[in-house]
C-alpha cells in the first residue's frame, strides 16, 4: 500500500499556530504518513537559529533580520499575546501538562523524518541566509511544494 | 457510492472565522458529506456554554478561563474589530439580511449531523472541562482528526 | 489524463496572505492545474477597484465601502504592518528582487485561466456590487465552491 501524504504550508509565525502545525504534523508522522511541512514567509521565523550568524546583507535585509523573532523560543501568539505574558502563561501550562514545547516538537519531526523545507522566495525576499536556519531544512520552491500536495490529501495553510 | 467527506479544524476564535467554519460545514452536510469540525486552541471558545459552569480549577486555569470569550455570542472579529463595534455590525447586516448567525448556524450543524468534536490536548492545557462546552460534543485527539482527515478530499484550517 | 484541481478560500485581506494564494494559484495554474480562488469575507477587498464606482447603498453599507481597502494597492500586512511601513518594505524588496507584485500576480491569473470567484453572501452582507470588484469575476455561493473542493487534491483556506 502507498503510503499518505500530508503537507502544510506554515505561514504564519506565531507560536500558537507553529505548536498546532507540528502536532499534526508529528500525528501524521506517527501513522507513517510521508509528511511536509513548507515554511514561507513569517512561518520561517519559527526555524532561524537563536544566535546572531553573520552574514552579507543590505540595509533593509539587515532591518528584517533585527525586527523578526530568531526562532521558536521568540515567537508571539495569535491571540491573547498580552505583550509576550500570553506565550508565558501557554509555556508554563504546556510543561505543567508535560506536553512537548516547540523546540521539543521540531526535534521530533526531525526524528520522525517529516521533511523540513524552506521557501526559496521567502529567503530572497527577506535577506534570510541557510547558515541562520537550523539544520536540517531543504530549500525549495512553489513548485516543490505542489508536487508534494498533489500526492497528499490533506493539505493545510497554516 | 460512499459519501464525502470534509474536515475542517476550528483553531481561530474570531467571529467571522468561526462563521465561516460552519457555512461551509453546513453546506457540505447538505450536500450530503460527512462532516468534522475539530475546535482546537481558540476556536474552543466558540462552544463554550455562555454561563459560568461551577469546576475545580486552578488559579491559572481560572484565568485562562476568565480571559477566553464564553461563546459564540462574545467572539471578536479578525480584523475591523474596533472594540468590538465591528462584531456588532456584522451581527447587524447579517440580520438585516436573514443570514443565520453563529448561534444559528451551530443548531444547524447539529440537526444536519456535523461532527463537533473538542481537542482534548487544548481542554488540558486551557483547564476547559466538558461540561463548561455546549452540549453534543465529542472529544478526542490528533489522531482521531486525521483518522477522518484521511478519509476526506476537502480538509481546511481555519 | 484528467486535469488536476486546486482550489483557495482567501478569506483574508492581508497583503501578505493575498501574495500566498496568487503565487500558489499561479504555480498551479503553471502545472495546468484547474485553479479556483473564491474571495470570501475581507478577502473581496482584495478584488475592489481603486477608484470609487458610484452605487446605491444604504448608510452601513456606504460605511463597510469607507473603511475597507479599496482593492490590492491598498492592503495592509498581517504581521509587522507598522502603520503601513511593513507593505511598503515588502513592496520594496519584491520590486528589488523582481518579484511580481500583487497586482502583477493577479493580472497573471487571468492570463493562466485561473477562476476568480466572488462569495455572493458576502456581497450582500457587505453592500458591495458586482462593478465594484475588478473584471472578469465570476460570482458564486458556497455550493460553488464545495462543487470545485471535491474535484481537487489541493484545497486551501487562507
Amino acid at each position: 500500500m502507498e503510503k499518505e501524504q500530508t503537507t502544510i504550508v506554515l505561514f504564519s509565525g506565531d507560536l500558537d499556530k507553529a505548536i498546532a502545525a507540528f502536532i499534526i504534523a508529528n500525528g501524521a508522522a506517527a501513522y507513517d504518513h510521508d509528511v511536509t511541512i513548507f515554511f514561507t514567509f513569517w512561518g520561517l521565523n519559527t526555524m532561524r537559529k537563536e544566535e546572531v550568524v553573520k552574514t552579507e546583507k543590505g540595509l533593509l535585509e539587515k532591518m528584517f533580520g533585527w525586527m523578526m523573532p530568531r526562532g521558536a523560543n521568540k515567537l508571539g501568539l495569535s491571540n491573547m499575546n498580552m505583550m509576550g505574558m500570553g506565550p508565558k502563561m501557554i509555556k508554563h501550562v504546556m510543561k505543567k501538562h508535560n506536553a512537548l514545547s516547540l523546540p521539543q516538537l521540531i526535534e521530533l519531526a526531525k526524528e520522525q523524518g517529516v521533511k523540513l523545507v524552506a521557501c526559496t522566495m521567502t529567503m530572497d525576499l527577506l535577506g534570510l541566509k541557510k547558515e541562520e536556519l537550523v539544520d536540517g531544512m531543504e530549500l525549495a520552491g512553489v513548485a516543490a511544494y505542489l508536487g508534494d500536495a498533489t500526492k497528499a490529501k490533506v493539505n493545510l495553510f497554516i
